[in-house]
């Protein structure tokens, strides 16, 4: 067993506090990395707090997990010491069911194993990134790019595949027209993705006070939705809103800005059921859906949809360094 | 102008009652159907007693019409005196905006005219099929096909293609799972269009009462969804469920039932709102979507699904002639 040094809540109501825990001695299939950075995910502090159902303390938050290889056990092949790499919301799955082998792990069955706060396969609670050092099964350690800061990289690992998964699954791209609700961690990520992927993309927050933001990551229209014109005006227009608020909202006028088979997806859920008017569904054909980070398979992929500015496939060079990243991010 | 017998209610609140109402003078795209049967639809009972918004009276429901063309204006070319043909729940519609386009004139976005309670593009309240006659403009008639007599042909109109349009949407057929909520005028549809789709059928009712007509109309299973257990043994089972109760139901229930990227589908609307935990969306990834009826283009389409029981791809041998069909209808 390691000992390494990290900040730990010991219960929901303390603040973090420094701390050591233990890591696993490496298993054959085992990367031992040496966390650079972490993001703090608004998901840590739910957590922290017991707002997400109760939590086993101490609790070590922290899962948008950047860093080095430090050593690998015997049969490891697809990570070597030295290498950048990134830990992100999943370190362990049953792998064999339908959606651990459609790489939605997840979703996987028998349940994921989160970064923390989860019992993973050898019987002990799982803790996170907010640490020196981690112990993670090398198929839920993902390599980080040449070119991209480590800090840069640390959000993408939570916020960036939890947008830029259900940007993909609902298809946004050239001829889309793409909302975004909320412009914070997650926000600023879907409208980065969204316009890099081509589709017509709108910013939709409580007043104009980020408008200028909003703008430079790429937005092509950005409205206030405490105005009640915005609803009027913006009537029918969306094919896809992408929701990264967790707070309670109008679903019905949220519903009602969507085209004929449209979709409102929910990045984050309010703690509190949301109600709505079925009749906002059936005029027109519209959906209300949910999608959770995102699988292992996809966090690391070039998207296939093709990028409006970089002769790359893969939009990096343009999303994946901002001030707004790496100021989300704390040196570990 | 022609004075024809009708059924109409004169308040929300008055049974119909005998009277006679005006059909408007043939236009050259017009055509004349004497009615030989019309169904009764929930929706006409809702919309007469003002229970979907105010309603102007006296108003004659029915919009699943079956007859024989009596009359064509001079420039009709799709329909000639004599056919069997069938009116649903539209009369008109714009034809040029982009639902319109798509084939989706129930979504027109000037507003599709009903058959019963609109004002058509002559300005004149439109009035419906518990009537002797109708005048209706050619594109909004539909060819019967020999073989389907006329009063069972008469609900597909409106039912039949209410719960074709969903389960084609959202790829029912083989090796998907379709769950229909309720055994009533919608869900005796849909569970043979699901099974002459070839997707594997499970009926969701309060009761098992009509467990064995389920079964004979091409369910493979039948649950009560009264009994707690249903909703633990199916948990995460199905693709789609067909939604045909109009009352409130247990969404987060329901939702629990479905599989990864599953949907959960309303083709009816209770009045009230619904309220549903966005968690039952997020895990897995879920969808919540409304229906509503069809478009013109794909009443009387042939499916391209493969169909499991006909060498013909239209599986109209098999479900457009039942008992239930018929019983719903009544001569007019």
């Amino acid at each position: 067993m390691l000992t390494v040094n990290a900040y730990a809540a010991t219960a929901a109501t303390t603040p973090l506090g420094p701390t050591t825990i233990q890591r696993r001695d490496l298993g054959p299939h085992d990367v031992l990395i040496e966390i650079k950075f972490c993001g703090i995910c608004h998901s840590d502090i739910h957590h922290t707090r017991s707002e997400w159902g109760s939590q086993t303390y101490p609790i070590v938050p922290g899962h948008e997990i950047a860093g080095i290889v430090a050593k690998v056990g015997s049969k490891v092949t697809r990570h070597a010491v030295g290498d950048r790499v990134g830990v992100g919301c999943l370190v362990d799955s049953c792998g064999d069911c339908a959606n651990c082998r459609k790489g939605e792990e997840q979703h996987c069955l028998k349940g994921s194993t989160l970064t923390y706060g989860s019992i993973g396969k050898d019987g002990q609670l799982t803790q996170g990134g907010y640490s020196t050092h981690i112990v993670v099964t090398e198929d839920f350690v993902l390599k980080i790019p040449k070119g991209i800061e480590l800090d840069a990289a640390a959000p993408l690992l939570c916020a960036g595949i939890t947008t830029y998964a259900p940007l993909r699954h609902w298809g946004a791209g050239p001829g889309k027209k793409v909302a975004v609700v909320g412009l914070g961690g997650l926000g600023h990520m879907a409208v980065k993705l969204a316009h890099a992927m081509g589709a017509d993309v709108t910013v939709l927050s409580q007043s104009l006070s980020k408008k200028e933001d909003g703008l430079r990551l790429g937005a092509d229209h950005y409205y206030a939705t405490k105005d009640p014109e915005t609803f009027k005006k913006l009537a029918g227009s969306f094919d896809l809103i992408v929701n990264t608020v967790s707070a309670k909202i109008d679903l019905d006028a949220y519903l009602s800005l969507l085209a004929l088979d449209g979709a409102l997806v929910n990045v984050g859920a309010p703690a509190e059921p949301l109600s709505l008017n079925v009749f906002s569904l059936l005029m027109p054909r519209r959906s209300f859906a949910g999608s959770l980070i995102g699988g292992i398979r996809q966090t690391p992929a070039s998207p296939s949809t093709p990028s409006r500015s970089l002769a790359s496939p893969w939009p990096r060079a343009w999303w994946w360094t901002t001030p707004s990243s790496s100021s989300r991010t704390s040196s570990a």
